[in-house]
Parts: C-alpha cells; sequence; structure tokens
C-alpha cells in the first residue's frame, strides 16, 4: 500500500519535479512519508521527510536541490505502531558499483528466511521492511551489471513487488512474476515513466503506454529501452482489493479504469441483494461509484446524504471521550434533508474492523433515518494479507469474528449484505477484458497464492 | 464570507473547545486565519493565528489555556492581496467597561465615512477591517449598559453583519435588518450557542433552535436570554449566493437545509434548459446536489466525471509555467471512462471568473468527451458584491463582459445556459417556506437594496 | 529594558536591514520579541513576532518585504507572567493622517490616569503598554504638524522615554526631560540613525554624533534635521543601572563608554573593601570588567573560575526536581584548577533576588575553594523600579528583607560586602565629565525623581 | 571535532536525560547534529536530528520516549560541504546479534581500503562516515561474543577512535592503541558514564574515575566492568590540539584540567616572546586562559578588549557583500575605551586561515588602537590533520603558504610570534604530569605517527 513514481530523460532537471507531481497525485496510496532520489548521471540527490508530499517539499529548495533527468519516488503508508524515520524510502545506499536506490510497493513473504541467511554473511540492516533485503542481494551480486544482479536477486525473494531501481545512469522496473500490484508504464515524449497508478501520468500530461507486466524487467539507459521476462509465467493473482478500494477510480490498473469496475460491482451488488428503500448513499468519497451502479440498477433515487470534511488533518487535536463518536463526526456529516423519514440504503466498498460502519449507521439513524440498509460491493474480508494491503490480525477482522446475521445486530442496521465472491470475480474479469480475471481473492477466501510462513504477518513494515 | 461561532453556559472549560470543534465545521467559510477569545468571567483569554483551524489550534494547550464558559470564534476568508495578520479576529480591546471583543460576519457600506468621522475625533486603527468601525462605535457610546451601547453603534451602520460581541461576562448577539447574511441559535443542555450555519451545532451534538432573526439582538447572561429588535422592520435581503455556493449543504440557512434549495436549483434548471447528453456530471463537491437534481429531472444518468484532489493545500508548491493548466490538474482528474466517447453535461453553481471553468471543459475533450454542455444553476453573476462575498471587479466578470454566446465560444464548449432569475428565486422561495422569498440578488440585477458608494469596493477587508 | 533602533535616508531599500543589525547588536536589551516598521514614503511595512530577532526574521523575505529608506525597530523585553503577542513592538496604528508607529523604551508613571481619561472618552486599547498611550494622545492631537501633536502628547506623560516616532516620511525621536534612558545619534553618510546604545552604531559602520539631549525632539525628513528643547529644563536623572549592568560595556551610554565606568566601579570596590584572597574571578559576562578592575586595584591575580555556556536557549527542557541546582549548572561551569584550595573573591555587578549567587558559591565551594569572598560593584538593590528596570516587588529583592550580615549568612559565603552609593555615584561622575552626575538612584535609596502613584507598578509591561 | 556520551545502569529511564544533559555540555565538539539511542534491555529506542542539542530534543516527548537504563549518544562536528542527514550518529543497524549502535569519534586512516573489501563481498553503505566501516567489521566477524568481536573489528582499522558501542544489554567503551583523542570514564552512584571530556560529568554530578585507556575496551554489563588492553602497546600521541583550542578549559582532557595547561602555553609564550604594549587582550572566549597567563607573566595589564555577541545563531542571514567584514563584526565588537591610542597585544590559540585574525586587527585598528601585537599560543599549523581535527587543505592553511613576516605583512599588524613547537610540548608535558608528554604534533611538524595515504583526507566525513 505504497505508491512509486520514476522517471527517465525529463528535460534537464526537470525529473524531480514531475516525480513530485506523481507523487501529489498518488498522495492516496501513502501518507505516511515521501521521498525522492534523483541523478544528474553523475552525482545522486535526495530529500526525504515524515508527512504528506505537499509538507516535505514545502520548501521550493527542496525540489530544485534535486538535479538531473532521472529519478524515482515513493510515498509511504502509515502501518499502526512501526512508523518510523529509518524506513522512509527510497532506500539509498552506496556499494561498490556506486549508488543504488530503490522504491518499492508490494510485500515480500520469505523476507525472515532471507534476512537471517543475509545476517548470518554479516550483513547489517537500517529498516524494518522488506524492501532492504532486496537491495542487500542486489548489492551481494557477483554478476556484471545491474540488470543481472538485480534478476538475481528477485530471483530469490517471493511475495509481492512492483520495483523501480535506479543507479546513477539507469532506471530498472520490474513487477513480480504474480503481478500482485499495479504498474504502468508511460511516455512524455522522449521521457519514460512509470507509476503505480495512471492518474500520474494524467498530471504532467504523459500518456499511458500499458502495464508492466508480471515477471517483466524493464531497464531504460541512453541506449533506450529495453524490457524483457526474467521468471517463468505463473498464475496471475491481481490484487483484487486495488479495485475494490484502494486505487483511484480515474486511474487504470491492471490495464483498465477502476471507476468501470467498481460501478460494475455495484451493480451486480443490486441484481444480488436489492433493498427496497427511498434513497441510495455512499460513504464519500470511496464508494461513490459502487453506489451509483448500485441505485441505477436498483433503480433507486441516488443521493449524498453524507458530507466529508477535507480538511481534517494529521494535525487534529484529538477530541475528548465525553463527546462520543466525534471521530467519525469529524469526518462526515449528515444531511438531513435527505434522510429524515426516509428508508437508506448506504453503500460501502468493504468492511474491515466496522467500527466506523457502526458509527455511521448511527449517525444515519440520528439525522432521521426510518431504516438502515448496507449493502458492500465486495465479499466479507475474512483473511489477512501478507502481500501488502494493510489489514488488521484476523481477529480485529470483524467478517472472522461473526456471521452476517450477527454483524447485522451488532452494526444495529436494518439489513446487510454483500457482494458474492463469485460475482466480485466476474465483475472484475467482465471489465478487464485482458486480465483474464486472474485475481488474488485471499483475504475473501483464504487461499493464499504462494505458501506463507504463519509468522510472517505484523513483522514488517508493509508497503 | 466569513465563519462565526459563540457559546455561553458551557461546562466549565469548556467553551473554547466547543467553538474550536464550531470553527472547525465552518472551515469553508474561511481558511486564512482563525482565532478564539473566552472569558472565565473574569479573565480574558485568547489565541489567533494564520492558517487553517486546525493549524492555529495544533497545540492541544493552545485550547487548554483558553478557560471559561464563554467564547467567540472567527474563520476569516483569504482576500487576495490584503491579507494580514492585524485583520485577524476575533478583534480583541480594552475599553473602559473591560475588555471587549467581536466577531464579524458580512460587509458594511458606509465604513469610509464613519471611520474619517471617527478619525478626526482621535480614534486609532489597527486593521483594514470594517469590524473596527464597530468596536470604536460601542466604545464611544456613552450609553449605560453594554447592550445600549451596542445598540448605538449598530443603528450608526449601514449594511451585512451578523455579530458576535463579548465582554468578561455577556455574549451579545446581533444581525442587521437586512438580514443579509446567516446566523443560527442553538442550544446544548443549558448552553446557548451561536453560528453561522448550523452543521456546526451537529459537530457538538447542539440542537438547531431558530435563526436569529434580521434587526433582532440577543444578550446572553447570568440573568438568561433576552431577545429583542433593535431596528425597525425593513425588506429582508438573505444573501441568495449562500444557498447557491457558499453553505455547506449539510447546514441549515435561513431556516432550512441547503441541500435542498439546491436539488431544486437543478431540477428548475433542467426543466428551463436541458441538454441531450448521455451522462451529467457535477463539479465536485459544491455543485454536486444541484447536478443530481438536474439529472434527475433531465433523465439524464449522473456520474462522478471529475475526481477531486483533497491534498492539495496552502504549502502546495507553485508550478511552473512550462505545464499549461497544471492548476486546475492539481485540484481534478479526469474520469475516463465516464467521459470518453460521450455527450457531457456538467452543471456548475455559478461563474465568476470563468478560468476554471474553460480549463475544466478542455480537461473533459481531452478526456475524450465528444460534447460538452455547461449548464450552471443559478443566473450570470454581472455586478460586484459589497455585503460580503468575494468576487470581483465588474471588469473581471466574465458575465458582465461578454453574451451568453460569447462566454459558450471563449469557454469552448457546445452550449452554455444558465437558471433564469425567477426560477432561482422561485426555487428559493418554494424551499425556504417562511422566508417571504425575500433576497438579495444584486450580484446578478445590479439592484442593490442600499445605495452603496461607488468608491466603498475593494478598500476594505471583506467578511 | 527594551531596544529601539531608527534610520532615515539609507540607501533604498536598505533601512529594514540596518534595523535589523541595529536591534541584534542590541539583543541584550530585550530578548522576547522583535520587530520593524519601514516606510518607501508611501507605503508602510512591517514584521514582528516573538522571538529572538535571529529567529523573528529568519526568513531573508522577512526583510526584503520592508521596503524603504525609512524604518524604527524594537527589542521587547521579557516580564515575567504577562508577555504576549499584543504588547510586541513598534505599534503600528492608522490615524487620520495616516499611519503611525512607535518604538519607545522606558516606563511612564501616570499611565493610569491618562489612559482612564482617554477610555472615557471611548478610546479603545489593544495593547497592555503604556506606550499605547502616547499614540492614542498624539492621535487626538488638533496641532497642524506631526512634530507639535507628539509635543502635545508628550507634555500630558510623565517619566522614561526614549522616543522613535515615524509616520510614512518622518522619523521624530524623543527624550524625557529627566534623560532617564539614553538614546544615542549617530550617521552613516547621509544617513542619519538613532539607538539605545551606540554598540547599534558600530555594526553597521556608523558614526556616533552625540546623545539626544533630555528634552529634545527631533525631527528627520527631507527638509533635513531639526532638533529642539520641547520641556523646561529639570534635573537629570540617568538610570544608573544602564550603566551597573544594563548596557553593553563597548556601548556609549550618556556620552561615555559603559566599561570605562563599570572599571571604575571595581576599583573603587576594592579600595572600599578589598578581601583577602588567593584569586579573583567574575560572573561571566556581566561584571567581567568590574572584576578586572577590583583585581587590578587589589592587587590580586584575576582568573577565569567560571565558563558561561552559551548554547541554553528558551528552548532547553526544564530539567527535573532531583537534579538540585541543574538550572545554574545548565549555564555555569566552574574551572577546577582554577578554584581548588583557593581562597576565592567573586566580584558580581548586583544583587536582585540573589537566587543565582546562592547557587553559584556553592558550586565554587563544591569545586574546593577554601573560602568564598562576594564583592558586589553597587549598592544594595532595596527598591523597585518604575521607570522601566524589571525589578520584582520589594518583598523579593533580598537587600530589601535582609541586612547584609543576614544575606552573608543565607548566601553561606565567608564575606559580602557592596559599594556605597557616595562611590557609586562618584566614579560615575569622575566617568562621565559631561554628566554633571546627576543619576537616579532610587533603586538604592527610594528616592523616586518625580512622585509615582503607589499601585502604577505591575500594571502595564515594562520596556 | 565530535562529542560522545554513553551511560550503564541509570535509574530507571533516567539514562537518555543523562544523556540529553552530557551532549549539551559538550556542545562545542558538534553543533551538526545530535543523537541518543537508549536500551531497556529488550527493546530500542532513538531520536536523531540535525540542529543543536537543544533542538533535536526540543519537545520533552523526544527524550521521554527513549526509554531505560542504558544510552549513547553524539554531536556531530560540521565540515563544510558534506553534511547531511545520513551521517548523523549514533549509527543504529540490526545484525544478526541484535541492533547495535555506535558513536565515535575521531577519524580513520584505512577507511578507503576497509570499504572496498567491505564493497566487494556486498555490504552497502549509507553513510559517508569512516564509523560505517567499524559497523560492519563488527557485524561481519564471527566470534562468539560482542566484545570479540569488535576487538576483531578495531584490530584491522587504523587511526583514531573514541567509541562507544551499544547492544540492548552492553555498554563497550574503547579507544584506539594512540590515544589520539580524549575519553573519560565517571561514576556516579552506581551507574558507569563515558564522554569525551569531564565537564559532562560535572552537570549530572557524576564523578570523574580516570581516563579510558589508549589500547584498553571496557565492557559494561549486569555482570560488572571489565576493562583489559585489546592491542600491543605503541607510543602514545595524544592531540594536542584538544589542549590548545578544542576541549572546554573546565575538562579534565589527557587526566589534567585543560585551563591549566592553557595558562602555561600563555606564560611560556611571555618569556619567549614579550611585546611591548599597554595592554594585552584575548580573543573570547577560546584564547582567554592563555591571554591571562602570557600578561601574568607579560606583566602587562589584561583588559576585555573584544565582546563576543552570542546571540548570533544558525539561522542568521547572511549579510550581503557591500557591507565589508560584517561576518567577524557580528560575533565580536570592540571595547573602544580599553583600545583607542594604546598599543594592544592581542593573544590567540591559533591561526588556520588567518582570515578572522585578519580582520580582528582591523578592527583594532579602527576603535584606534596604535600598535597592533599578535602572539599565538601554539607553533604555526602548517599540515592538515587525518584523525578528526577539521583543518582545511595545506593550501588554505595560511602558515603553509607565507612566512611569518609575509603573514605579518599580510595580516597587516606590528608584530608576529608563536609558541615553539619545544615550549608548546614541554608546557603541555609538565601540566599533564602523568601522560610522559607523549603528542601528535603532526600539524606543526608534519610528522604523522601513521602511514597515512596521501588520498585519505577529504573523503570520508571527520569526527
Amino acid at each position: 500500500m505504497c505508491g512509486i513514481f520514476g522517471v527517465f530523460g525529463s528535460p534537464k532537471n526537470e525529473a524531480a519535479k514531475w516525480t513530485y507531481y506523481g507523487l501529489y497525485a498518488q498522495q492516496h496510496r501513502g501518507q505516511e512519508s515521501a521521498g525522492i532520489v534523483s541523478s544528474d548521471g553523475e552525482n545522486v540527490f535526495s530529500h526525504f521527510k515524515m508527512g504528506l508530499v505537499s509538507d516535505v517539499f514545502k520548501k521550493p529548495s527542496s525540489i530544485e536541490n534535486l538535479k538531473g533527468s532521472l529519478a524515482i519516488g515513493h510515498n509511504r503508508y502509515s502501518t499502526t505502531g512501526t512508523s518510523n524515520e529509518f524506513n522512509i524510502q527510497p532506500l539509498l545506499v552506496k556499494t561498490r558499483f556506486g549508488s543504488l536506490s530503490i522504491a518499492h510497493n508490494g510485500n515480500l513473504v520469505n523476507t525472515i528466511e532471507l534476512r537471517q541467511k543475509l545476517e548470518e554473511q554479516g550483513s547489517i540492516f537500517r529498516t524494518s521492511t522488506d524492501s532492504e533485503v532486496i537491495v542487500h542481494l542486489i548489492a551481494k551480486s557477483q554478476k556484471a551489471t545491474l540488470e543481472e544482479r538485480v534478476i538475481e536477486a528477485l530471483l530469490q525473494v517471493k511475495g509481492a513487488y512492483s520495483l523501480l531501481i535506479m543507479s546513477e545512469n539507469q532506471l530498472i522496473v520490474a513487477r513480480d512474476p504474480n503481478g500482485f500490484k499495479p504498474l504502468s508504464y508511460g511516455r512524455k515524449d522522449k521521457s519514460i515513466v512509470f507509476a503505480s497508478e495512471s492518474c500520474a501520468f494524467d498530471l504532467i500530461d504523459a500518456e499511458f503506454v500499458r502495464e508492466v507486466e508480471p515477471g517483466e524487467i524493464i531497464v531504460v539507459d541512453v541506449n533506450g529501452i529495453k524490457a524483457r521476462k526474467f521468471a517463468d509465467e505463473v498464475k496471475k493473482t491481481f490484487c483484487i482489493f486495488e479495485l475494490i478500494y484502494f486505487s483511484r477510480p480515474d486511474s487504470r490498473v491492471f490495464g483498465e479504469f477502476v471507476d468501470k469496475v467498481r460501478r460494475k460491482f455495484g451493480k451486480f451488488l443490486a441484481i444480488e441483494n436489492n433493498s427496497v428503500s427511498d434513497v441510495v448513499i455512499s460513504v464519500p468519497d470511496s464508494s461513490n461509484t459502487a453506489a451509483l451502479g448500485y441505485a441505477s440498477t436498483a433503480k433507486i433515487k441516488f443521493e449524498i446524504g453524507l458530507i466529508r470534511n477535507h480538511y481534517i488533518g494529521r494535525t487534529f487535536i484529538h477530541p475528548d471521550q465525553n463527546m462520543r463518536d466525534l471521530g467519525v463526526k469529524l469526518k462526515f456529516n449528515t444531511v438531513g434533508g435527505v434522510l429524515k423519514d426516509r428508508r437508506v440504503t448506504i453503500v460501502d466498498d468493504s468492511i474491515v474492523r466496522g467500527t466506523t460502519l457502526k458509527k455511521l449507521a448511527k449517525l444515519l439513524r440520528n439525522a432521521g433515518a426510518r431504516e438502515v440498509h448496507v449493502r458492500i460491493s465486495s465479499p466479507p474480508v475474512r483473511f489477512p494479507c501478507f502481500y501488502g494491503m494493510d489489514f488488521p490480525t484476523s481477529k480485529e477482522l470483524v467478517a472472522n469474528q461473526m456471521t452476517i446475521k450477527e454483524m447485522t445486530a451488532w452494526l444495529d442496521v436494518d439489513s446487510l449484505s454483500y457482494l458474492s465472491i463469485e460475482n466480485t470475480l466476474e465483475a472484475a474479469k467482465i471489465s478487464l477484458q485482458n486480465s483474464n480475471g486472474e485475481f488474488c481473492d485471499a483475504c475473501f477466501t483464504g487461499n493464499y497464492p504462494e505458501n506463507v510462513p504463519p509468522n510472517e504477518k505484523n513483522i514488517f513494515q508493509k508497503c
């Protein structure tokens, strides 16, 4: 759950600026920290800090100092309890071949085993990220070129990775053979750009070329662009949660616009589980499109019943406990005129812990809703993710602990239903015509694509 | 264009915290600066700063130090070119009767004349706000009570004012006889609260009692609440722009939920000027409700065609000029799947300068829209506002300079139409059943409710 | 206890920069806040903040924005318990004649009476400073010119004032008829400068011309420099504490270099009260010169027995109470080699509360001093100051509460003696040949130069 | 040129606070950055930042969060051109044995060779410090205990190091066999403390036990304190510049109070090269003691002729070039009364580039000094230092480029003389009775204690 952006061959000294915009457009993928490393072919420049992109690069000089036509950047997601400055990416180190920096989206699943092996050989670690393992493997490789060293490293790691790797004069891009996480490839005039989501291209007027393919490595340098497969073909397991919740609706992910898939989820949900109500509302902004799809198929009026306050920031003073439910009220306000005396269907994209939804349901009732029906445009999240999605432990996943009937009671709503796993996959498959509908649905089914060591979770920072 | 909040009789030392939440809920009414003055009955405490509410009160101590059960607060709107720290409100001064603080929403129209008179008597001014004139008039009054001094002052000023005035132990609230600006009166247990918009009440679980009436003054102190009219009745002239654009849709303003009026504007607009198109989109978030109303009456599908980026902040580094149209793209991104090859109707609430809309139209075309039809849920803004709405000079108002046909060409869209003034007033009148439909529509018609000196504008800070 | 600086006629846009340096050189006169107001002849620019000069003007733009060839600046001293942002000077207001700003060093003694009168006429006050009274009196004057208005105002106030007053195009300078506080007049090429202390001139290579005389007003504008007496001659009462402690030793104050007077205090002290000891040390840095004078006359070796840590700042985390005496140890460390097994005479300039000295004496003993003899190069401070020196109340002045014998026991030292009042005045008189030895010695004798209302103290901010 | 502090066995959670005070007392040894790592026996806590100790630990929580009874800290010196956040110490990494942190004062001379070897084995480097090499060597060692791993590492490095190394539950301290840099060992109740200079002990009321010996390693853990030699005895080469300039005069360094040695330098200088003058002044604060020693032997009056401004900070706005010599004037002001018409001898501790001294000499003349005689209490600095002292290249060392006669002319002074190398060593030898007078004097003589590769300098950060 991070965002990455890279550029090779920008006009002089523009690479860091493009990367800045690319990170800004992908701010939703990670708000804890941001960083950019650039190169002018000889020297490497960097700036990192905890905070939003616009805070990290508050001073114009923070970007102007990052010279060169080559740059990579990274937005890190905040994972509860373990945030610290050491983990800010891109990681930047010096090896015998010069400087090496890396921006990583995704999580490895054999980190512990690899790290132990490396530590036994005397390697030292600065961070608690799995990404640092990749850096060590590259540095240890005896291969002749950076490309070969990267491949040798990647063949040892398992799990999810969309990677940008940068030396003083090369940009190397790679995606794991399963293709868990998205990675887009674009072009702006003669410059080559990469980003987790294509919305980053729109901002700088770059054009979308294609997705980097699973198992593909692309080397960009003064000799041009060289792309090839570095791993044997395996079954694709695109992260379906990117489509359900995480990516921006205006991005292409896995090759298609996200909002199309989300509207389809809403439509299928309406077919499966229509509700008898006067009005359909969404939880803004993430479930807007699914709610619109639901409403149009269900033929119920779509209205804006919740207003989101966008001024809430990290610095908000924590409210006292005397004001119950204040947290959710700081974020959402109900629109009385829409809700009063109405039967309300509220569409949300997913339920993780369920605490926010429970409070929202209560707000709706306080605003006069006569009935509250909850419709979720994905299946129940019952299992943790080891590939980068920041779900809590099974015990904290409400759908792991309760039946839907129990949840309906606990949420104190009139009805609750989810989109079935079959229709979820079908909707995704229809929308993404080129994808063959090959998705990782482990968070719903527990069927993990690879053998994941049971203790792997909660040890390394996700990204 | 500012937001105010006041409380009398909160539980011990809670007044500043309530005011903080009240200002936070009204952040949209002013982002330049924020301030709170509180009183424990003997001593007065204050904290002000440039910035958003959550920045101004970043440190918990900044609120905890504001002791007492009485407080008023203010959010100031940023007016181009003249922002400075001297103008932060509430104004707090010392007079022979003790401390006096004031929070003002609205603009006076006889400031110059009054200020000259005061300066000739040796009064000194710290700020460039018209609000300071009111403070001087109160301080100069020889009347026996603060209430009488306030009334004497108000009878000398002309224009728009919703006012909160505070001494060590009284909260006095007043609204100009025309009732230009809204002012809500609420209650939470035994505490009395006031706010520009009722959304501030929702956040602290206070209940809406009624609007403060035009020409009414309310005195709250240990002896209770005393309300009376201080001025002769005049024709009401509620600011219709509060309904069209400025207030939050979940607020009650002039006694009714704003979103109801806005949906009605959209519906009437569709009746007047339906477009032949495949999809209706809004400019989020201000025109969402009007667009929904339009779509439902026009029977065209409503979709989310523009995504708003909420991470953009004050600290955003200004983009260079090489990237044309970057400003609007930092704020909005198009959703390709919704727009491509479609005939698109975009509903906006109003056009002021028109530059943003022109860029949005181009973004829509670049995203593949086949036709772009613009529908505005209010009449053309042709005249400046002297009562607090931050419109530019007539020359900068595009509807003052061009015909609708010229604007259509300039915007480079397929069609453009506005809601008529008649239907605007009718929609507002229907929605606000108690209002008698008495509105100030000077920005559309040039019919100002009072004689405004021609040079009044652009001299004093608006609020 | 504040520092002021003003300039007229600097090269284009340099006035604020000179003032910045002038305030920096006088930082010792006030560390709570700093501010500069400048004028380019038409517009007035200002920047103020709490903090040291180098913090207040941290960004280059904070000075560059202050355009023009005319400027005044002010450093405010921190007075316990009442520091706040409203009191930052220069005060800047708008009157019917345009903008007016004022920087004031000294304290008035009839503030309450004047303020009551002004408030009864409806004047409002923003600050708790006596300086604001002067602004009101000037604004209320009906005289034709600013100079005459200033004079009319000054003839109403009593007490200490060295004043810089600025309109868009005039700099007016005035000093009270008693001449309590110093005020130097200098020149750099064609520019005229003023400062509390001449050390401010050295930094910008300006030359010292003379002191502004008691009761003199100087008007500087495009017509040149006009100086005259505005008040009848009265007995001079120069503040002797400026010479004893407050001014920098490298400044000219009351016309002579301060270090000369201080060395003389030390020499006279040795004649009066020599000690039998092995080494003389000072409390750095304020008593260095007096200690050198003492040592040379007493013919005892001067050594550096205490090292002062200059890294201690406002932001230092307050130490816990488990570490006794940590406060003074953060500031001073003993030099073991100088003190061990020695009889030590420590010279200090004055004793106010005595708490620091008591802790220093203990540090000296802990470092191995066999005997500790305290010599003070001024008389016992027994009475509060109403003219600007920030002494505490009589009860907190240790010399008001104890005899010298009692203090010796309380300080736990082997001997304690002070310079007599006669020799203090004689030393000052000899050193300042032009002064006629006319000093305010009220803090030692209780003989105040004017009738001071008993309740005047502790009400208004000192400066 | 850095400062280090370590503690084992403090009362619960006090270790970080003691370290904070220890770093504060040693702020003069490094102002670029500061950091502390602490351990509660299981978990390791850290906080680092660019800036002064009091800025880095501005928030009380920044220290409170550093739990445990074991901690080490580091102040880094600013070296021109290469300062960056990666180099902040203590370095903290994770190895197969757990966390490892290190604080290092001194410079290695075989860094390049070791680093190449490590990089060839695939080690990656984050910093440009030589200290990181030590960390890698420790991590790579296959020895059974941390103590043995540290020894194996140290036997591979050459150069200067006073080291604090910390695991979760051990504090290991080591000093290079030459003993270039000082390292003091102290005790406070049952806690063991270490610091570069003993002044750090005074602040926390710890007592000085002894210096850590050259070639000694000390292991402190729950089993107690174990000290032993880890290397064969070699000739000691204490850095004589610590005595001449770098250490605080109130510290014990190499076993003796620094101020004693410095006074002796001054006395010997007077014997060698007395000047005929009216007054002796120092360059405060570093040459105060030497100047006092000089004056007493030369029987010339010591006076304070230069005042140092301590408000100058990192944030000071850089003066423009129109004001020549402003830099030195911001730092020093002349005392006119002391200098005018006098023959002045100014004592300084050393001359590196000579630019400041040249400007000071001019200031003295401008203040009226009739003659200016410069006396330096050490020999000419002619050669760079490879062991940690931040001298520039030979070309920038004025004494390397000019004869004394040429320097006298260039400085524009009446005479210049230095203390001879013989008397420098003799004075140090007499003062440090236990030292056998074994010093590194390479900066004066070019006789480096070890073979230093010619390109070693200017590549790695000094500390």
